[in-house]
């Protein structure tokens, strides 16, 4: 299952990113390049920060070939994706979660204290769209974007509190990514956003 | 002491990085990363490279939360920041240079060869304002500010040519950090600039 | 002679990575470290990937003095570099091909399987430039520059084919770097590009 839902974000998460390359008018090996980075690149940062070896897509090399494949389809049906924007928009977001509780759970294995646990999820579920927003030399969105970052936070806290409270994995990692996607598709809906810090002044 | 030093450097580094995300109009979450990722980036840079494990920021979690901390009082007081604005560039030098030594002395437990000690220093004193400038999408300030990575390269290199005419480590670090922070002071206070490579032609 | 062949790479692209440096006005220290993020970033991101330690530099410190060696000669001989551009052109395209070469025989030391391998070149091929960029503030250019990226995919691309026809490991080297060369050498005559993805909606 969470297998399914792991392939199902990456392939989603490499056709969305496919079109942010499109708008910044890349060739397709570059194309190719940012969905692979978009959609690993998360558990990849994850993975280096907590020194866990190998990385994900060099034990299964199939998941570089699935977002390449991701890709090149978002290329042919980039009219079609469109008009299915809400559809990509919630597994966008079904990806966050995922992303998030994987992040956690791999966490939890390597027995990292609650906080590290937490933002291994977070790292996970934010780090591939930070990276593609750097190497699109854009700011990164999701610092600004609605309740991004924070759905992922979120879901971590719920995920780690819930089994503190002695609920088994797999219930907290249910609870939690519901809630987490329940709250980031409100936010999309009714466009929430965090309060910001904006500060006007010059510094350096 | 130099723990305490350390925990000053962050604090002050979250504060100022938080000052920087404000003036992108960056959520709040969005404020705690970007100061995160300023005041410990640059250990976790040499880190990776040196493939030293775990993180500092794994094994104390709680400077996770005192740079967190530090990122939520600079929205608060902002305005008063302004006023102590000489404060805050002081600590953030002191910082520099202490971040310098630190990486130093850390790379010499590793027995890395000199100049690797040198670069070791410079990356974890200069490492977090790239990534926050990364992030916040400007080119690194530090390549352009007064004599910045030149202090802390100047730190570096001081440290271990003051080690090798057989002074103490501690004399070492000592003397190394007050002429840099003095020079980075100096810098700051009567705007010396590194002599610039300007280079009109279009290559690519 | 491979080894010769990546001290003239490094070199080479050192020089070239020290006129993008200037161009953004910066200072000699920015411009140093400019250059060894370039000349010595692909390996580095390709040794953090595959959890291969130690880094090259770090083994062999006297490559980073090489860089900065180069970009050095570069800021004194700017002037005539621009005469020479065809050759520092040429030796750029050589670095692509040798760098790539090098990346896969490292993946294939470490038993890796052929995506990998192939990856791992282009990583260790294009990842300095992209560092470069990223650090200039730019959007990297080999996403979109003519068919630079895509020589070094075709540099690994056929080594590993030719070595699977049987042929030695010197052989597929020799084939596939001439081949890779030739067709960037090509592409920079001609403006050869890869087809882009051009996509102009607003998606986030």
């Amino acid at each position: 299952m969470e297998q399914v839902l792991y392939i199902i974000a990456i392939t989603a998460e490499a056709m969305t990113a496919a079109l942010s390359a499109g708008r910044r008018k890349m060739d397709w090996v570059g194309v190719c390049i940012i969905a692979c980075v978009t959609a690993l690149g998360g558990g990849t940062i994850r993975n280096i920060l907590l020194g866990h070896y190998p990385m994900s897509w060099i034990a299964h090399p199939e998941y570089i070939l699935i977002t390449i494949g991701g890709a090149l389809l978002a290329g042919v049906i980039a009219s079609v994706m469109k008009k299915l924007k809400s559809v990509f928009l919630f597994l966008d977001a079904l990806g966050l979660v995922v992303f998030t509780i994987i992040g956690c759970q791999l966490a939890e294995q390597l027995h990292m204290p609650s906080l590290i646990v937490v933002l291994s999820g977070v790292i996970t579920g934010c780090g591939g769209g930070v990276l593609r927003d750097i190497l699109c030399n854009d700011i990164p969105l999701l610092f600004r974007k609605e309740i991004y970052a924070t759905a992922s936070l979120l879901t971590g806290v719920l995920y780690i509190g819930i089994e503190r409270l002695g609920m088994t994995t797999e219930t907290a990692a249910i609870v939690a990514a519901i809630t987490g996607l329940i709250v980031r598709l409100f936010a999309i809906r009714y466009k929430w956003q965090m309060p910001q810090f904006v500060y006007e002044e010059e510094w350096d």
